[in-house]
């Protein structure tokens, strides 16, 4: 039986086959973002991963229908699981956000969903690290988020060589679209399909777009000179100096290219990409001061932003920059038994040394001594074992560096000790 | 909007209502849990969260169909959201189990979905510990999968007096069935209807179950005798001997009460319980020898045992003994900024910190001092870290204990260390 169509398996490494991900990797990428954002004072939550489908038309429109697995449950709900971290968040703090104090910082690593009919060999799910901060207009929480980003990738060993953050402003594209409609037939309701031909420019034939712009009464031209002077606005400049005061500025740049395909996005806007212009975006967010306002029906309102980074172009980047270090869990100790009469007494100090918190295995069954040393190796491990009967009728316990094969005898007693000092 | 009824919403603590779920608790059980497992050895795996709905169906029948979240994709698959693991990982196994030496030792920490239309106030969804060995026949496997189960559940601070495996056998019970259908009207196809009588003889009536197994040509009088007289098969005796050796012999009883729902255990199952016998199993599990080559289509044959334990029941019973912690996620530092010309510096300091791991956070706008300090003491910070501008034109960083309220002047390259230290 096959798994379905765009969706992962996950193995321990070394991996069995090109077709399958490394559960070690998904960790060690878990591992990064956990850490980072702890280190900036970012509380862990999650939500559910089915949600009343309301929850995405209401933010999205009906059109994002069709991008989503959307069923109807046993008591005829209409369901759908999760294409996006955002909306369940924006929720979760309407209900509750007013029992934590200003601002919140909070961050999620939730697996989301796409069904995308015609996109073959796309993936139909991946993780996402989400980051958001509610309670705070002011700029400077846009660079502790750009901050916290740009230091997730560096935990992964990415540098300023590797990716950039493409700094934009969705209030930049809104005077210039205001500019324009002055003198334009089109009215204000255009501005979002002005957004979302922005947002195709670097994809698109230009022809077609500067025809699009122009039915809305603007030209590529203008467009192209708007981008090209890339003049920071007010915001962006506080945010640039907050970045270079932390050490940061070379990782970020002004480009307003970059829009964000999204609807609700109200303030600075972000995307992080490689430098090579190898992948799609590695990350991307923005702020959207309007949406717990929209989610929670107009009961509450707070300023929001955040980002989304996905496991599965962050995987690729890795990969290709061979910064995936071999992950393969070695073992602390294996432990030999070759005498049969001792395997109790084995048992007895493998329990020990696990409790000490070490990671220790052997062979379950009567194995010839060269196979459990040939185990020994297969499973990394940096010593072995071994309990041998003294003549005195106790025991010796012999301890084997693999590495440097040198063995030593030692009580049982302060062989835990040893081991965790890692010598 | 609300989240849909059987799921959870899982928040920071301290927690704002007593509707939602601890997200730092289930991080609290999730690393006891990944981290006795790979002491042990065990790797970790994970598969879809959705799966075809058949992958269900071959092993338990059409009839889960009624107790699973289960819909036709828009490309008219069906499928289901996985209600246990076992399936998906026995189907990983018979894919690329060849290409792992063996035992094979796994585990994963899914999140699992039953739709139970009838249970008002039961969860939809649970997160559940599975661990797996495969490739071992010999109880010295079960032994270990046992004593996983006991040191991870020790590793949240239970004790014996809190918690008791309960070990039975299928083979026993198959025995007795055996014995008893030699004389009886009925025949060997009644086995599985046989075990469906024993697993509900806790929880019914007991005229009921005695007529029940009347049917089948058995007594209630001969199930209890032979319920009471407890007689360990030789694989139980290995079983018991091997955790007694690891000095967990008070964790373990035989009870050949347990039996397990399931219809593809071959050997030794067990389960665990609280003590007092307020709650529901904690965990349960055991050896499906047959398993792999059922899902494979015959294809690969490969002995397997394993155990699942839920958050919910655990998470309950924790709660219950009072053996949670307060998990609020301690800042190191709080970094005051009292004087505004020193912002920009003092992220430059918080930079340094939170690049050396430490957990370090600020007010990103102009605060009264006093609101600073009440701040930094709402998110449990160990220390305040204060820049000064000194006359001679440099800085002097000020370290505040918040604990014994000391104050020292640090120079800021070895705050991160002293820090570090927590001392």
């Amino acid at each position: 039986m096959e798994r379905l169509p765009g969706f992962r398996d996950f193995y321990p490494e070394p991996l069995p086959s090109q077709d399958v991900w490394s559960a070690d990797t998904r960790n060690h990428i878990f591992d990064a973002w956990r850490s980072v954002a702890r280190r900036y004072g970012f509380r862990e939550y999650d939500g559910p991963p089915l949600e009343p489908l309301e929850l995405y038309t209401t933010k999205s429109g009906e059109e994002i229908v069709r991008q989503l697995y959307n069923f109807s449950d046993k008591g005829d709900r209409a369901v759908a699981l999760r294409p996006e971290m955002t909306p369940t968040l924006v929720r979760m703090v309407a209900a509750h956000g007013r029992n934590y104090k200003k601002p919140i910082k909070w961050f999620a690593l939730p697996q989301l969903f796409r069904y995308e009919r015609q996109q073959r060999g796309r993936l139909h799910e991946h993780f996402q690290f989400n980051a958001d901060i509610f309670g705070e207009t002011d700029p400077a929480a846009d660079a502790e988020l750009i901050a916290l980003l740009i230091d997730s990738l560096r935990a992964l060993k990415l540098t300023a060589a590797d990716f950039v953050i493409r700094l934009s402003s969705r209030n930049a594209w809104h005077e210039f679209f205001q500019h324009g409609v002055r003198s334009a037939a089109n009215g204000i309701e255009q501005e979002y399909e002005f957004y979302q031909i922005i947002d195709k420019l670097e994809r698109e034939d230009p022809g077609q777009s500067d025809s699009k712009l122009k039915g809305l009464g603007f030209s590529l031209v203008a467009v192209n000179e708007f981008i090209a002077a890339a003049k920071p606005t007010a915001e962006l400049e506080v945010i640039l100096d907050n970045l270079a005061a932390r050490g940061l500025a070379e990782f970020v740049e002004i480009d307003y290219n970059v829009i964000r395909g999204l609807a609700y996005y109200t303030g600075a806007v972000f995307e992080a990409f490689d430098k090579k212009g190898e992948f799609r975006a590695i990350a991307g967010g923005g702020r959207y001061d309007s949406l717990v306002k929209l989610i929670s029906g107009g009961k509450v309102e707070l300023p929001g932003l955040g980002f989304g980074m996905g496991d599965v172009v962050l995987t690729e980047l890795l990969k290709e920059r061979r910064l995936l270090p071999a992950l393969n869990n070695p073992l602390q100790a294996f432990c030999l038994i070759e005498d049969e009469a001792l395997r109790l007494a084995s048992l007895k100090l493998i329990q020990e040394l696990r409790d000490a918190g070490l990671t220790v295995d052997y062979s379950f069954v009567p194995t010839k001594p060269d196979k459990q040393f040939k185990r020994a190796l297969e499973l990394n491990a940096a010593f072995t074992l071994k309990l041998e009967r003294t003549s005195a009728g106790d025991f010796a316990l012999k301890v084997k560096n693999l590495k440097t094969r040198e063995e030593k005898v030692m009580d049982t007693g302060s062989v835990s000790a040893f081991l965790l000092a890692g010598k």
